[in-house]
């Protein structure tokens, strides 16, 4: 069967969601950017990508900052900070027809569940980005290395939609694969709970935490302790070896702040409730403790609660 | 029976050993004290207490740079920084008859049995001090409150010397008790080991720990780990309401910095070993496993090994 070509909006044009959604605006897909502080920059210049794939530039994009403005799209991808995920009510609506497919490309557990129960009949998926990519100025998208993502079906009854957007990520030369929803999600969090949270607690970076033989095991056990709550929730693909792997694969990275580094630094609020506070309840919920990863989340409390208090 | 006068030596007149040897020579016993930094102004100038019960000098003290050139006493009371524990071995001969007792004035768990091992026939106790107090300049030791000690015996065959070393505490009006060894270690441990660490790792102060609801719930999980390995041990008298009273205690305190965040701040080494990585593993070799304290642990060999880069 031949679909219509898709259309798309990107909902939080930063570093993630606006990577992907210029690669599909490169590649001729029609895409709708709402875009926030640099609304007016990008209105005017477009956007531009710097990336270790080749450079590229947008001059001209649909540009918008208000969904209200935009139109309804089949396809919805959400690059929102997970912080802000509560918008998600507002910001919505006005994007979506009968069979829109929302795509939320964040970090966390519990995510795609919340956004159902304030959308009883939204076909959902997950989209988990292996990429570092930071938006440094207005319009200006920096992609270092990586960039495929996993997408992850969570309530969308539309097999062939999913393999659709698949489909149009990989032709716009995007690493993209359809990946089973639960195991993708605790996959990523074997690597983004540990990290996270312990460049923050120690104020340091991926390699020194890796260099360090203390810190170096507390990384390794804080994974296992992921790895045991996947486990315990029905999730049996991931073991002591993917923990390794996660490792050496760490070790071979560039020393690296992960974002939740850099929302500290800039004086954000961190995402400490979809990647602590929801994976430690749902492990709770079925009997299994991960005391390492909750008592960084306890810290995680303390630093954001101080750090909000200078903000302000 | 009427003991001679027992003579006395204080090994690092610091905080805590300058404390209460001072105490004992206003008393009117014969203290030898051993001074490091502050040797010659010692010798010049004495000490002076300042201090809730009242200030007061010894304008002349018994002062010593090494050892080798103290009398052989009947008690010997250590206040040096575990971290420093080694020294013992050098520092400790000079001042040794065949029955002189000496008195760990330390934080940790694991003291007396290392100093057993080097001194295998050594009369041994442990001293428990529950006081806020500082050295702040040359000779001058600055008792804000508290100043209670308990007194442990690990190895002293005497009981009339544990007594009459009671006595002479008392006397010179110190709240003074003996106590079983075991128990009164791990109970000191279980304010210790959460408020000590936990002070530096966040940077902050226990008043702050115990005011954030995440903080605090940590701060009893972790003082609930050290009753979990005491009592895995055999010590039964500590449980949850000790726990409880010592939260309590800790909120009825003026805002605190345990002496492992001023060692932190003024860029010594922290005595993680005896505080942490000993009663962890006196723990772990009965199969009782402590995640919280042993995370934190981790984090301080970090904070550590940075800590002495940036001294060095």
């Amino acid at each position: 069967m031949m679909m219509k070509a898709l259309t798309y909006a990107v909902v939080g044009t930063g570093a993630i969601g606006g990577y992907y959604g210029a690669k599909l605006a490169h590649a001729g897909h029609e895409v709708h950017f709402l875009l926030h502080s640099d609304y007016e920059y990008v209105c005017a210049h477009g956007l531009r990508v710097s990336s270790c794939d080749g450079d590229f530039a947008l001059p001209q994009v649909h540009a918008y900052a208000d969904t209200r403005l935009m139109p309804q799209v089949d396809v919805v991808l959400v690059g929102l900070k997970s912080t802000n995920e509560h918008l998600l009510r507002t910001l919505l609506p006005p994007l979506l027809h009968r069979d829109t497919l929302v795509v939320l490309i964040q970090n966390g557990i519990g995510l795609e569940a919340d956004v159902q129960t304030w959308f009883p009949d939204l076909a959902l998926a997950a989209g988990l980005a292996f990429i570092c990519s930071a938006k440094t100025e207005p319009g200006h998208i920096n992609h270092q290395y990586y960039g495929s993502i996993n997408l992850g079906n969570y309530s969308c009854k539309n097999p062939e939609l999913m393999a659709a957007v698949t489909a149009d990520f990989c032709a716009a030369g995007i690493d993209a694969h359809e990946v089973e929803y639960m195991e993708a999600r605790w996959r990523k969090a074997v690597w983004n709970m540990p990290f996270n949270g312990m460049t923050v607690a120690l104020q340091t970076q991926t390699d020194q935490l890796l260099s360090h033989p203390a810190t170096r095991q507390l990384i390794f056990e804080q994974m296992m302790e992921v790895i045991g709550a996947a486990n315990a929730l029905g999730i049996s693909a991931l073991n002591e070896t993917f923990a390794q792997k996660m490792m050496q694969m760490t070790d071979d990275m560039v020393p690296y702040s992960p974002s939740m580094r850099l929302d500290f630094d800039f004086h954000r609020p961190m995402e400490i409730h979809y990647l602590y506070t929801r994976p430690i309840a749902e492990a709770r919920a079925i009997g299994f403790a991960m005391p390492r990863l909750e008592m960084l989340e306890q810290e995680l409390l303390f630093i954001d609660a101080r750090n909000k208090r200078d903000r302000s």
